[in-house]
């Protein structure tokens, strides 16, 4: 999930300068709106120690105009606060209609932490987060807005930051949470994206930011908080509460665009000797784990999703060469039958799941809800929005039955697709693979980019988490995708703990 | 909740041939619409053993044509089933669009079943009702009907229905489970009402059927089912879903008007001896639990509700005269303030909520959202029905930070509630008591019997359960409250158990 928020987004001195006055003034018009409104605006400022989440507050102060704006922090509790139950305390931090309530801790802050300090099981944590999903969904019933921000660092810039500080000796409370939280990041990491997960919803989405670069940050922050306020404020009092629209970044931003393929290292590659030597020993591996996987009753599932052209075909057929072909099968995902149209769109993937000791390969996935159905509109917003979280729940189910899933996005770039195209156009034994939609999908590409994007964020879980496997070379791509194979087999097969 | 269907309604024979010919060829024309529709109707099936569940599903199958129908019982798992997360079996059962499908047995049996036997622990159980929760969403947001009854049968009815059986010598399987469950009557009758309460929602409503008359069961069962289909084939395709209309008994049936408050014997009464003496033997005893209550920091939080004129005010005087004033606090409800206004309605209770070691007895309530609110339309459906689950999951929270919730109906006949008004009208000192509002809520009384029907089926709980006052004797009224306050207590302070 995090993986999307360590790209290194940045914001100039100069687009600061020039956008920052604009987003301040619209800040305040809405403001104003709000006031004369029935939303009270409930802004969450969460996320890793070190972040900045302070600095968001104060920036926050300034944009925003003191009338009708208050802060709670949550950061150790009084008397009065303990012997009541825990969410009294939140009840009283609630914004009146009309006004602005910002949070610099709330509600998630304890089981979070009690989590990541082993003093809560995962089924308790599970019933926070579901009574948390609860009272946020309660809020948003009654006409609230809330505003949920996560602002992240990656785990060697939250390292650097505590150097620096505790260089500089300017060492504060931060500091000394920095310090605690540092050395727990990964766990803090898992335990935190579980939280998100489970309780990002349509009417109370999540936003993901970025914070390494103080100026991004803030001012992704900033337009994300006036797109909410806005779009609330467009709507007339008393129409349904709509499904919030997803929103983790500011598309004004020139850099909101750089998406998490944009990390994927396309000019690895492979010569023929290392791929046939690489090859041949990653497949003997993973005919061996096969085997173990039916002996131990696991079921392996694994999705491949990738580029038109990036070779899914040629990488699947690498992986099952490797099997004994009573132990697996290959599910090509095309257009549903009738008979699966009859039923919900997970129905046709939850038919082909394997038994205890077999492996299923979907080629193409339920992922498409997400990727083609999105961008073609064959879903609407709602539906894609939501899929998200069903997928979750299907991917976890599967984990907790006890098998390993695996997923692949195959990845490669726009010229080497169009060169790929133009050898299938002239290729006898090729052309079939070639049509007119491809072209289409093409020309999409953005959109296709911004999608995988948005799925790596809200489905890349810890038992379940995606590969971008770098596809311009063929052999490199084909190795990439048999190796995480085994190596995912393999830990799957030791860690027999199933939740 | 099970009071609600404790009630001894009856359906005659007469009734019974007139309405059943009725029902059948409606439900035969609301299936042939259904052919023709989007939607695939689910049916569950369930409840407590002895109830008939395997009889209601033999009248569905008389009443319903066979071509698009197809019962699926859960009862042994196949080893495919086994080899597969366990959510497969029932998306194999899933109704394609257009059909109905009757599980016998559902996703609910085996999470009650292991609880009830002690295999999983509590936050297990919740785990599973969210994932239970989480599938129906999904299903209905697809466009599925599903349609949930849970059969019920008291204690003393299936001991009866046990020991014919027995006696019969006609043991089947059914016998068999019977038996085994009515020695743990009790624990499933708790785990089973913490499973509906978690997941009766507006989608997916539960319809809770009494089922020791079978005409009224079967009917009932037949009506409900007509209704629900009607009104989403009503909908045109593609609309939204709607928060299905709450609707656990068919209005049609002469019998559905019983309510709980109908079992109250309103012919209790007190001489004035008996009730001076137990009276200060209850104050007595009341006055040492505070204190125990007191030192041992438990939070009392007691909940006054009734007829008007029923006596609240008395009883009340006679609780709080046998407790140290600076234990406890009154809350009168009464309309509420602006700042009250800008804010959720439960917002103003929750600020009330006591210290540990501290009494609010709440004179009318947040109970007044399903109540007056709900009668006099100043809450729409969607709101109050909602307000159930927020409600409940307010009160979990006060019982576990260690609160004891105690909740009072004082109940009274309409013929004495309009003595004591007409008593007001003409004693000086209490005409300031009787109002316009008084008389209109009069005119009314049947739809506010109905709501605290709803109330008390949906918020009794095992945590905070209601009890209802006979009170057209206040004496008999006001000693019953005492000896309830002090045996809750008693109880409350002895569990030192926090969930």
């Amino acid at each position: 999930m995090f993986e999307t928020a360590e790209l290194g987004r940045k914001v100039s001195k100069q687009e600061y300068r020039k956008r920052e006055p604009e987003l301040h003034t619209a800040l305040l018009e809405a403001q104003r709106k709000l006031r004369e409104s029935d939303t009270g605006v409930v802004i969450i400022v969460s996320g890793v120690e070190g972040a900045g989440k302070g600095a968001v507050v104060n920036r926050l102060h300034q944009w925003l105009d003191a009338r009708g704006l208050r802060t709670s922090a949550f950061w150790d509790s009084s008397d009065e606060e303990l012997d009541r139950p825990a969410f009294w305390r939140f009840w009283r931090a609630l914004p009146p209609r009309g006004t602005v309530g910002v949070l610099f801790g709330s509600w998630y802050t304890l089981p979070i932490i009690d989590h990541v300090f082993g003093r809560t099981s995962a089924a308790e944590l599970d019933r926070a987060l579901t009574r948390i999903a609860a009272f946020e969904r309660m809020l948003a019933e009654d006409g609230a807005l809330i505003v949920k921000f996560w602002f992240h660092l990656s785990k060697d810039a939250q390292r650097k930051r505590l150097k620096r500080d505790l260089k500089s000796g300017h060492e504060s409370l931060s500091t000394a949470l920095v310090k605690k939280f540092s050395k727990r990041y990964d766990r803090f990491s898992a335990v935190s994206e579980r939280a998100i997960r489970e309780t990002d919803s349509g009417q109370c989405p999540w936003h993901l930011i970025e914070s390494r670069d103080r100026r991004y940050r803030d001012l992704t922050a900033g337009t994300t908080l006036l797109g909410a306020l806005e779009r609330r404020l467009a709507r007339g009092d008393g129409e349904p509460q709509p499904a919030a629209e997803f929103q983790s970044r500011a598309p004004e931003i020139a850099q909101a665009h750089v998406t998490v393929l944009d990390q994927v290292n396309l000019g690895a590659t492979l010569t023929d000797h290392a791929y046939r030597k690489r090859l041949a020993r990653a497949q003997k591996r993973l005919r061996s784990l096969s085997w173990s996987g039916r002996k131990t009753k696991r079921n392996i599932v694994a999705v491949f999703e990738g580029w038109d052209a990036a070779g899914k075909g040629g990488a699947i057929r690498r992986v099952t060469a490797a099997m004994d072909a009573r132990l697996y099968r290959v599910i090509s995902v095309a257009a549903p039958t009738d008979e699966e149209k009859a039923q919900h769109y997970l129905w046709r993937f939850w038919r082909h799941v394997p038994r205890d000791g077999y492996v299923t390969i979907y080629d193409r996935s339920w992922y498409g809800r997400v990727l083609v159905e999105r961008v073609e509109g064959f879903a609407g917003p709602r539906e894609w929005m939501r899929a998200y979280r069903e997928i979750n729940d299907f991917e976890e189910q599967l984990v907790e039955h006890g098998a390993i899933v695996l997923k692949f996005w195959l990845h490669l770039d726009a010229e080497e697709q169009l060169r790929r195209f133009e050898e299938r156009g002239v290729t006898p034994w090729k052309m079939h693979k070639i049509t007119a939609e491809d072209w289409r999908n093409r020309e999409r590409w953005d959109d296709y980019a911004q999608a995988v994007n948005d799925m790596v964020t809200h489905t890349s879980t810890e038992y379940a988490p995606w590969t971008l496997i770098a596809g311009n070379d063929k052999k490199h791509a084909r190795v990439q995708v048999l190796d995480t194979f085994c190596e995912r087999l393999e830990a799957g097969l030791a860690d027999t703990h199933r939740r």
